[in-house]
């Protein structure tokens, strides 16, 4: 199943009611709620794919929870609420005890409730012991502060948080902290165009120029390596969980003086230049938007 | 896995933020949000557990937000926004394609919107075609119309909207209309107290008496049955998505001669007595708590 594929033809054909500001296809939905936007998104982790069978459990629930928090950040959001269910083969008191303890945790460091869900058993064609975790949130941003993937200008210098590839083994897709006080800190002041990287760099990448219908020039010497990783994990693998945003150029040098997250580095890794249809190019003009493996295919 | 008695342990243990005025354990959580409330709910179906291989996809959609729209038609209130996740082994685009056509058409039906989510694959641990669906809404209901299990009062009779029974035999369990106007009608006016029956009418019963503290009396005889349904399958079956709701004695009569909803019977089938440990009791005064069977124990 190509899940992307399929979302085109399906997300445009969901009615959205007047008051809804952004429907499907951003990292969260926006709808009009008195002098703010409500925010909306939902997003899933599945054992064997997300996570292994031994991870330990408070982290698998703090996973869940960051997961979607990266959402809100990337909209320059606060989060406030979050409803889960979990749908598990696992007959295991113990493991749901400490789920639960470590996204009670999770919930308190970022300052949201919990409070509500459903927990289902899965029926015997599910093997092993496992499950499907699917976690709701609501957050809050200003109207004038909302930052969309479709809000990039030409001449927007490309910037990033932190760095890339190589998740996976070194367990960052597991201890990661959500951008949230920088995303909401550069929302509305320095930009309004940003995306979170769960998918991979360059296919988030995409998604951003796509929606922002310009072209990428995508400095490659730049881009920041987490340890271990070379620049075809760090523009494919995903689960880094960082921020790409626009920044227009004439407030790019206040931007970098000001910013005072000392643990989140920033670095400016290209440009949005002409308008058009989200290609994106190396320095020397090489077209990156044509490798057959950009990440991972599977969020709207 | 004994869902209920884990919740039990782990629900009170999620620490809630002061804005949230019912956390997890009703129908829906509600925070504060300007002059109303903002209700917040989560439900997952299952296929082989919750609807057959050859459901109709459309079908599934509708049950899927309706069974949603259940939970917030029990706390009174009008529903606005959902966002859903998909997990999936189904490499079938026209079943995907029918589902949504079926949870667009559902959605408009209720004015509502479906603003986000995601869509992912199974792992191979999975066999068979089949998928996890989790569907989170959101609504609004006025704080003093709110409805929640915990409302019922001593000598409050009790009343069910519909019939109860043989759900599944009959598809009712995929046909049924939420009794959104109905809730919505009731609340405050008539009454603060409500759940839905989804797991079974004893079951969920017994779940409003415990909050309210008080025991039950049930007369069997007044439950109304669905085609082919005896009483045992009236009180343990589930899957009714009908309202259970407390009337103040006094103003009994005067909300029967005001039902103005022709298609949804209503009827007096109880009535909350004293103080108590939520004990449901028959006519004769056959404690009907202890029976082995009350419905599907899977549900926060």
């Amino acid at each position: 199943m190509n899940e992307l594929k399929l979302l085109k033809k399906i997300l445009p054909s969901l009615k959205q009611c007047r008051d809804v500001v952004v429907g499907p296809g951003d990292d969260c939905a926006a709808v009009e709620n008195g002098d703010s936007l409500l925010l909306l998104a939902a997003d899933q982790l599945i054992s064997d794919i997300h996570y292994l069978p031994d991870t330990p459990p408070a982290k698998v629930a703090a996973k869940l929870l960051k997961r979607n928090l990266s959402d809100i950040a990337a909209m320059g959001g606060t989060p406030s609420y979050a409803v889960l269910t979990i749908a598990s083969s696992r007959d295991d008191e113990a493991w749901f005890l400490e789920f639960y303890r470590g996204l009670n945790e999770a919930a308190q460091q970022f300052n949201i409730s919990i409070c509500g869900g459903d927990l289902a058993t899965l029926p015997d064609n599910f093997t092993g012991d496992g499950e499907i975790l699917s976690l709701s949130i609501t957050g809050r941003v200003k109207q004038k502060n909302i930052c969309l993937r479709s809000n990039a200008r030409a001449g927007d210098l490309l910037y990033c948080t932190g760095c890339f590839g190589n998740s996976f083994a070194t367990e960052h897709h597991l201890d990661f902290i959500p951008r949230l006080t920088e995303g909401s800190w550069l929302a509305g002041e320095y930009t309004i165009a940003a995306i979170d990287v769960s998918d991979g760099l360059l296919l988030d990448l995409e998604r951003m120029a796509v929606a922002s219908q310009l072209d990428v020039v995508l400095k490659l010497e730049k881009i920041p390596l987490r340890n271990g990783a070379d620049i075809d994990s760090a523009l494919t693998n995903g689960e880094d969980y960082e921020l790409l945003f626009a920044v227009p150029k004439e407030i790019a040098e206040k931007m970098e003086k000001r910013w005072n997250f000392p643990t989140t580095r920033i670095t400016c890794i290209g440009e949005f230049t002409n308008s058009g249809n989200g290609t994106i190019y190396d320095s020397s003009g090489k077209n990156l938007s044509n490798s057959t493996n950009k990440g991972y295919e599977h969020n709207t």
